[in-house]
């Protein structure tokens, strides 16, 4: 084999452009943590002003006429090398932002961020009143800038692929509206056979009186078997959880405490660490690039769900979770079993919210959110009937009827700060997750008794050396084909719950 | 009076520039704050990545050719502005911050950033190991390239006057070597006068039991009174209190708990409320502008040290205080009045470390600072010689022998993270505010009542309309001069302490 062409001498002038880009992609992370967790409210005009201008000054850095320059040096080079190495990836992903950011007039890409800002407030007003017309016209200005982003890249088969791809590069529609289609079809039969009204959520194993003090202590506990250390993961309350990384070394996730549910907690913060030790997975050889990424939402999201349910709701999880938990918080979990546990936490429930529906109905709530994004992109559905397309959708999708704008239209966060395209990526990571899921078990075949010995290590470096190594190089579907040898698949979610409903007594044999 | 001539339309590109650049200073702010307070350990070299890229955009958009541009354009037409005027002083900081920028090579405050971080780690170590020679070699690179620093600068009467001016822009060593010399020998006879050895620290008021959550309830609740809120300021813990503001609307203080010692938390609380305060009143007119931010650290001080030694060790605020204290801290305040309470916070005892020496003796602390650093700079000791020069100096200025490296040369955290010059600012804090103070009660005669009814109000809004509204606008011996008709005197502190310690009953009669 002949040794690669030597480098030219732009290569470190990229990487320092480069390094300079992921540092403040990092300071962003640190504001709007910061934000989100210990910011005094009086700051938030301050912060909005700090975010536009690092956020100016990344667009500013990543169109600059020199980097233009440094990559037109190093194309040639770079089309030499293996397409796989680092370097090859490093200039072509580069490119491809570039080339993105090049398409966005400044002008437009300001109105959609001062747009979004502007949103979260009339969202916020919007919900708390329970009155969507709050929010409408917000609604509408940002479809119509949409609208507007689209049109720059006029090349994209649907407009929607457009937003699609900021959060899931490669993403189309033509692939998803059959994908939806499949995936309501075989999970509302399911969700017929197996939903049970007459139970609480969680089969009510977890309800009781916690105090805030008592679950923390309790989830930390818990995480820290899984992977969790606090040389560098934090763990803090917000209201609604998420997961960040300011870069290498420091991992950040959230949670919400209710003092009545500790289901909360354990869930959410085990969704969090499945993002956080993504993050964590990332190659040391790739930090301070763009490569030092997540491949999209989706993969993000699968990782996250692997925890959160292909984990944390298997029986062998619930086997080695029960007694840890009657030490951590005794007197709650006495009159249990790990296999009532496993039933319980695999209820299936036709409900309102879609953070709080279970593992079997979720996606039903995502294909809603799907549907309507593309309706309104399509103009066949304006801001005005939204709320009665949401109602309607509701009753069809998940069978259930909603009765207030706050617990319907207005429940997500996400068309409040501009990321209309999102929705999907939620789907996808279920999807994918579960043909992950699959390789895990072939691969690991002692992976049910690992997980009942609270052995997590072997998953952990399963996902790490599959997925987490290759950062951003791959994009989510090459990566998905490459752990799987599959494309995008409905079968595995659903075997995957079929199975597992069975299993755990919620559906007639045979169903 | 005739109209200012119109502006030139490149003052809006002026202004543009330096929303952007104080945005990121306020973005500095938030990285470090976060640094000190919730960053997981793990997180530091990253930060330190990041913390770098900033610095060096601010370095670069300080110097761009298009900053010297638009202020060449507006120099004519500021030249013609009332002096005092916003727009005036914006101009005229703006080239000076430029000017000093453009004098240092980049490749020598990039040496001086790193080795100062280097500097932290070898300073942490040493403390540790109470092992100065782990040490000594970082002193030694850090002063050499203290004098490349001041070679930029050859105009400067002393080497030492360009280090001194990056924390108190116009100080010099003229100024400061006799000002020193006259506190020492003021101070000296007033500790030998009124030392009380046979005492506990604060005369033992402060101590007992506490609990670190019901000590956070009780400062706070204080904090309340003098103007703390929820929705703009916050109380963190870290091992070094410090107050930090990234910008209009968020104030941030951290103090640090001793369980059994209530003094840490209160008076350190009290004395970053002060520089809260200070940065809370800055003007909103000067908002985005380099002119958003203290005049100088000492006068920064001067407002820490009037709100923790000013108010805070007097007779009415004891008086205020010690009622609310008992209903905060049961059973702990009981058999003492406010008179013996004010006695007790104003004992005066020689000690070894600074940051826990009483009001009186702290000076001296500072003077030995200050006659170390000038030595080393000018040559007449050196890194190695270090320590036994502070010992001679603790014995000769405080008259306290050294025992430990850890509690003598090590104690400061200022040379482990590259602030020499720094010291002083701390002397002229306590030195302006005892100006000042003498002011504040020439003005507001009713002051002592107010105080000891807790109304905190007429002294806040006397500091903001003399003191913060000026912001950055006023170079700090103007600002003084402004404020109280004088140059800086020593006479004030000096009479301040000598009154106070006689009505504490410190000072026989005549002494």
């Amino acid at each position: 084999m002949e040794a690669p062409p030597a480098a030219p001498p732009e290569l470190e002038e990229l990487r320092a452009r480069l390094g300079e880009l992921r540092d403040l992609r990092g300071v962003e992370q640190v504001l709007t943590w910061d934000q989100n967790t210990f910011m005094p409210p009086g700051g938030s005009e301050t912060r909005a002003q700090q975010l536009g201008t690092v956020e100016r000054l990344i667009h500013s850095k990543l169109v600059d006429p020199g980097l233009v320059r440094v990559l037109d040096a190093l194309e040639p080079w770079a089309h030499e090398l293996d397409p796989d190495s680092d370097e090859a990836c490093l200039v072509r992903f580069t490119r491809r932002d570039q080339e993105k950011a090049l398409r966005v007039p400044a002008s437009l890409a300001e109105a959609m961020a001062l747009e979004a800002a502007r949103a979260y407030t009339d969202w916020l007003a919007a919900r708390e009143a329970g009155d969507y017309a709050r929010f409408r016209d917000s609604i509408a200005r940002q479809v119509e800038l949409r609208h507007q982003y689209a049109a720059c890249f006029p090349e994209a088969g649907h407009p929607y692929d457009v937003l699609l791809d900021d959060f899931e590069p490669g993403a189309t529609t033509a692939e998803l509206r059959p994908l939806f289609a499949e995936l309501v079809a075989r999970l509302q039969p399911l969700v017929d056979a197996a939903a049970r009204p007459d139970l609480e959520p969680n089969g009510g194993v977890f309800l009781g009186r916690f105090d805030v003090e008592e679950q923390r202590r309790a989830v930390v506990a818990i995480l820290r078997h899984v992977g969790f250390e606090e040389q560098h993961w934090r763990l803090d309350a917000t209201p609604h959880p998420f997961a960040q990384s300011p870069g290498p070394g420091d991992y950040r996730l959230t949670t919400r405490y209710s003092e009545t549910d500790f289901s909360f907690v354990l869930y959410s913060s085990l969704h969090e660490f499945g993002h956080g030790l993504y993050d964590a997975g990332l190659p040391a050889s790739l930090a301070r690039t763009p490569l030092h990424d997540c491949a999209s939402l989706g993969v993000h999201e699968s990782q996250s769900r692997t925890w959160e349910n292909f984990v944390g709701r298997s029986r062998p999880f619930c086997a080695w979770l029960l007694p840890r938990l009657r030490e951590l918080l005794p007197g709650r979990f006495d009159g249990l079993d790990a296999d009532a546990m496993f039933g319980a936490v695999n209820t299936v429930q036709r409900s309102l919210v879609r953070t709080e529906s279970d593992e079997t109905t979720y996606n039903l709530h995502v294909a809603l959110r799907f549907e309507l994004e593309l309706a309104l992109l399509e103009g066949t559905i304006d801001a005005t009937g939204l709320p009665d397309a949401w109602n309607e959708g509701m009753a069809r999708l998940v069978g259930v009827e909603v009765t207030s704008d706050a617990e319907g239209v207005l429940q997500d966060v996400h068309w409040g700060i501009g990321a209309f395209g999102y929705f999907p990526t939620y789907s996808l990571g279920n999807l994918m997750a579960a043909q992950m899921w699959r390789r895990v078990r072939a691969d690991l075949t002692d992976l049910d008794d690992q997980i009942e010995r609270g052995e997590f290590a072997p998953l952990t470096e399963w996902l790490r050396e599959n997925v987490h190594r290759h950062g951003r190089k791959l994009r989510p579907r090459e990566l998905l084909q490459r752990v799987t040898g599959e494309p995008l698949r409905v079968d595995p979610l659903l075997d995957y719950l079929t199975t597992k409903l069975a299993a755990a007594g919620f559906l007639a044999p045979g169903s």
